[in-house]
């Protein structure tokens, strides 16, 4: 935990007090006290600091900070993310890692190679996966929630939620093991704005799939002969996407 | 799995039985009959085709196959990893992982931030964390085992052994947060033959690590001001390095 994130509504008059693990954290492993002072921000807010007025080192742990925000948020990130409903064990490893990395919105949507019983965990509640996404945060230093959609059905979201979101990025990526066009190329020489990224199910996208992808304005692109698990994809595509976002800010 | 991986010894004129992890995937999850194809490689060696000549659907399941090698492994990827020890958990997705996105060698060493419990956890020993590297390649369809280095002292590796290591690559790279010189400029305009990375423990190497590993010939570069967990910070720069060199590559 790299920063101390709170809700806006936990703040009174500039003070909190935190009882739950963020206490056990700042007591147990910052081991912090009485002055000392902690990075904090405010969920989809703003980022300051916290000095430590008061704490209770045993259990039930206590701590009460006095805030001051200091820094706006940084800006939402510009990658995006389109990915078919993993496994749950897995898909909480790629929301923290996704949200740690910079993610805007994560779509989670079917496809044909995604077993049906996914759907039924209950990490698709908010109250389940907001955790997971707040883990991100605290990693990296952020407080901006990405926005989850979930599209339980492939087609309409392919065929009328897709096309109409096309127009907000600048490129919309798709990786594919019968592509030759590397990424490279897919970004080069143009200006860049939002990008959105499509990570499959484990087994790939069947054929259908790709089609209707690329016919709602999804560009290929070829990752190397490599295939990759889910969850190693999500972070390897961003990282790669970053890299050429990063080279082209830099012109 | 995406490819069958045997050890040589196992290959008897061309047949090979396989009565493990390897049949019951073969049996559950291939559903392979009689006379079906499947990838087979032969681990550090060539890769082929595999006929199921015999198969045993029920516990104990027991494949036979009849194998045709056609193909040369592919080569040694250019991408080495030193890499602060880290938990045992989170070693074993690390080892994966990286095999599966490609690695050369693996150089496992201590650091200040290293808890000394994890020299303890018999994951360092070949029999317990082979299973991970060979995992990784029949994810990635490859048949080469990275090696691994195990350095249980900072100060004598750092000295002693990377100094010499250097001469072997053309670029020996190490994030660091307070640099603000880019990956690209790194790689940038240059012939680059090996990379060597470097990913330090959970909070990071302590400066006189970063002055030793500097000092070894390793250069600092900026993976921006997101502070990422040691198993997403193996695959992002892994990934930021592939997509630097691919680029180069077309050149």
């Amino acid at each position: 935990m790299n920063i101390i994130l709170i809700d806006k509504k936990e703040l009174s008059e500039n003070r909190v007090v935190l009882t739950d693990y963020r206490a056990k954290h700042i007591v147990k492993i910052l081991k912090s006290e009485i002055g000392d002072c902690l990075r904090l921000g405010v969920i989809n807010g703003d980022i300051g600091e916290a000095t430590v007025t008061a704490v209770q080192r045993k259990f039930p742990f206590l701590v009460e900070l006095s805030v001051e925000l200091v820094a706006e948020a940084t800006p939402r990130p510009v990658v995006d993310l389109l990915l078919a409903l993993p496994r749950p064990i897995m898909l909480r490893r790629v929301l923290s890692q996704v949200t740690a990395l910079g993610v805007g919105t994560i779509y989670l949507v079917n496809a044909n190679r995604v077993e049906k019983s996914f759907w039924d965990a209950g990490l698709l509640e908010e109250k389940e996966y907001r955790p997971h996404l707040i883990h991100g945060l605290e990693q990296a230093v952020d407080t901006l929630l990405p926005n989850i959609r979930i599209h339980r059905r492939f087609r309409p979201f392919v065929e009328d939620v897709l096309p109409h979101l096309a127009s907000q990025y600048s490129h919309l990526l798709l990786a594919h093991p019968l592509e030759e066009k590397k990424l490279s190329h897919c970004l080069d020489n143009c200006s860049t704005e939002r990008v959105l990224y499509a990570v499959g199910p484990e087994g790939g996208w069947v054929d259908f799939e790709v089609e209707k992808l690329l016919a709602a304005g999804m560009q290929s692109f070829s990752l190397g002969a490599r295939i990759l698990k889910v969850d190693t994809a999500v972070v390897a595509i961003h990282s790669r996407i970053s890299q050429e976002l990063e080279r082209q800010s830099e012109r």
